[in-house]
């Protein structure tokens, strides 16, 4: 097994489904990282403390979206540099992890 | 682009949703971390090595909950020694991030 | 509070149910690890570009799946040695956290 070293990076949208779409299309076409999955949260509140929720869970829009990737640090550093234009403060983590190659 | 340290922290649930309700009452009303984001998962198990898994997706009370949030390190340590009181052993992972500001 | 070191491990697939229900069976019976949550992302692309989506959440068999857990980094490691021989390249994702004890 050989691993290689990656930046994981986690994007919390609370925006609805079009700007997640709009996020999803510039990683794909512009920024053609290797790899994004999204995935939706039950729940959640954000910085102003305004719980995001539903019990109509697949007709809501404005549930919590984290958008993952990872890819090399040089490439997700130059992503992460583009994106802090798009989306605001305090919304993207990013740390080091391993990936198997 | 600026960014800071953060802990990010993932409490792994799987006792339904009242459980999950209370935790995240107490992250939003008393510990006010910044933000919250609750997902949940389609399958899994516990030490116990019981399967959680469902047919009926959005009808189980049984399903794994992630309860995750992220903070300053200083700020997450003070969360964590609280919520050490309320969760059981071995359902609270974190680790070093960074967050764009 | 005490906590140990552990390696978080994120296993990304796309390949449908039966694959991810077999990876699972594997990490419950042979691997015995600790604990795993399977993830289901509501879309996402890989390494091809090929756009992973559904309008019926429920109903596909092809939205992305992502299978977690973490174990002693030891114990980990001799896991990603044998899940390396079934997960192709590029797939799973690791690193170090704590885990409260």
């Amino acid at each position: 097994m050989s691993s290689i070293e990656v930046t994981m990076v986690r994007i919390y949208l609370t925006e609805g489904k079009a700007h997640m779409e709009q996020l999803i299309k510039r990683l794909h076409d512009v920024e053609r990282v290797q790899g994004v999955t999204v995935f939706r949260g039950v729940t959640g509140f954000g910085r102003h403390g305004k719980v995001h929720s539903s019990t109509l869970l697949d007709m809501s829009l404005d549930l919590p979206l984290v958008v993952e990737f990872f890819d090399e640090p040089s490439r997700a550093a130059e992503v992460l540099e583009h994106l802090d234009q798009i989306i605001e403060p305090g919304h993207i983590v990013s740390w080091q992890a391993r990936l198997n190659v």
